[in-house]
């Protein structure tokens, strides 16, 4: 098979962000113990007029840049959201038309975190296809308007999208060694949106917390024994952001380092299924991941969705 | 690449059907001249308890019965729908675990009344990774949900499911030889769904179906041009069901007899994404389509999109 690589990454944060000072400012009954656990400092809220499309097209035009790609080149176009869903039509096809990626096809993914693993496979295949060359996968998603304000969930949650310019034929970039892609339907009711738009978890949280960390690792344990490798051959993983609970959680079991998972939870917040490419983003622009380096990738989605990636760079 | 082929079709229509007259009788409005331009004289109509997976599932059932394939061999499930959607979860992990497909992997597609074939695409994507040897792909949609009840859109919609397991490495089946994907997100707000639920249509309907006739011309002309043939090439057309109107429409426009294009619109109504499955297995389980068929599947969606795809039996 050819290899998918992402090419670029680009992402947009919201131009507000909001502190912890100020959210309990205006939610007294957020205490400091509810912050700790939650583990974020800062996070974007998006303007009326930051919608999923517009974050999306920002987000993309960096990318598009930063890979020397014009949009007019694109074969196609995945947007990856869960926060601003309709009937009829997807969103993609409104971003592809923004962007001027006129070429591209374009439709939606919701997959909620999982999203952004789910959209690699997806573009992996059809890379596969002589056809097409290049693409975009954009996950961008206003969650915070998804949770109630002042619940604990308005601490976690933060807005922005993130984009990858994904293509074969190239020789730079992170190249998609392997991904693996669950589902379990039986774990299908732990969470939904209720009838006032606000998310709700039907469980006790420390479940919530116990499936997502048994599920990263099912995920990863799994692709990395089919390329014959440990948890301890890979340089770093990049988790969906979860929560901090989630992270210190995954690393114990692991008996991994802290500083083996890098993450941008305390500066963005839970950015859902942004929450990967953003934090290769911004670890790749500070330095921090370089030639050479092998990522792994998990994240849980609700649904039940558990995935991995493994990229090197 | 390897070849995707589709092992075996399933549908299911509700156990509730309503016909012309019973309408009428309850919605005198609607008249001799809007029956004969839908072109529908029977269409199901879910019960309560026929939701999308629930009629996802017996379809899917049905389908899987006749490849003779198990629900624990899948590896992937895709559910195709735009009538019911939730922020989260998807539902396609409910219908993996209503059927008792562990192993697959289950995620949702929109793409209104063009993803089957967007789907069918993206399982030929998969299918080329070895790892991947059978899917199911199943569109379920109780589109009658999103249509105001005496309105002629009423008339026009029909629900129902229907599934298709797809699978590289086997002999027999309709062989997916190209498929052509487009998107115009220029024409984005064509149709959406208003705040009471329902289907509104902003432009003039005759708009509608000229756009969506050259939509499918455009997408039938180039990915025939790719295989070096003619509209003449083809044995049958199968296009998304659409309106009467549109069937005859795209018939003048081509200049091909309306014996060319298999429709079952009278007897199921507009199932939207499920048209195209519906009717293959129709005219399958008929005897019209046989061994050495060339079928060309055409489909537009709002959003905007326009699709392709070509099989041979």
């Amino acid at each position: 098979m050819l290899d998918l690589r992402i090419s670029s990454l680009g992402t947009y944060l919201p131009r507000r962000a909001v502190d912890n000072a100020t959210l309990v400012a205006s939610y007294p009954e957020l205490g400091e113990r509810d912050l700790d656990r939650v583990g974020v400092v800062s996070r974007g809220e998006a303007d009326d007029d930051e919608d999923v499309p517009y974050m999306a097209v920002r987000a993309a035009r960096t990318a598009l840049e930063r890979a020397e790609v014009s949009p007019e080149a694109l074969d196609f176009l995945l947007l990856v959201n869960w926060s601003e869903r309709r009937y009829v039509p997807d969103l993609a096809p409104r971003v592809q038309a923004l962007l001027g990626a006129n070429k591209a096809f374009a439709f939606d993914l919701g997959c909620a975190c999982a999203g952004f693993i789910y959209a690699l496979a997806v573009a992996h295949g059809y890379l596969q296809n002589p056809r097409f060359r290049r693409g975009l996968i954009v996950a961008s998603d206003h969650s915070r308007r998804r949770v109630r304000p002042g619940s604990r969930a308005s601490l976690l949650f933060g807005d922005g999208a993130a984009a990858a310019v994904v293509a074969a034929h190239v020789e730079r970039g992170f190249r998609l060694v392997d991904y693996e892609l669950g589902t379990d339907g039986t774990r299908h009711e732990l969470m939904d949106v209720g009838p006032d738009g606000y998310l709700v978890t039907h469980v006790r949280q420390r479940e919530v917390n116990e499936l997502a960390v048994s599920s990263l690792v099912r995920a990863g344990r799994s692709l990395l024994a089919r390329q014959r490798l440990n948890f301890g051959d890979v340089d770093y993983i990049v988790p969906h952001s979860g929560t901090a609970g989630i992270q210190s959680l995954l690393a114990d079991t692991l008996s991994l380092p802290r500083e083996k998972i890098l993450t941008n939870l305390p500066s963005v917040g839970n950015v859902t299924a942004a929450s990967i490419p953003t934090a290769l983003e911004h670890f790749v622009q500070n330095g921090t991941l370089r030639a050479g380096h092998r990522v792994l990738m998990l994240a849980v989605g609700v649904g039940w969705q558990y995935v991995g990636g493994l990229v090197e760079l």
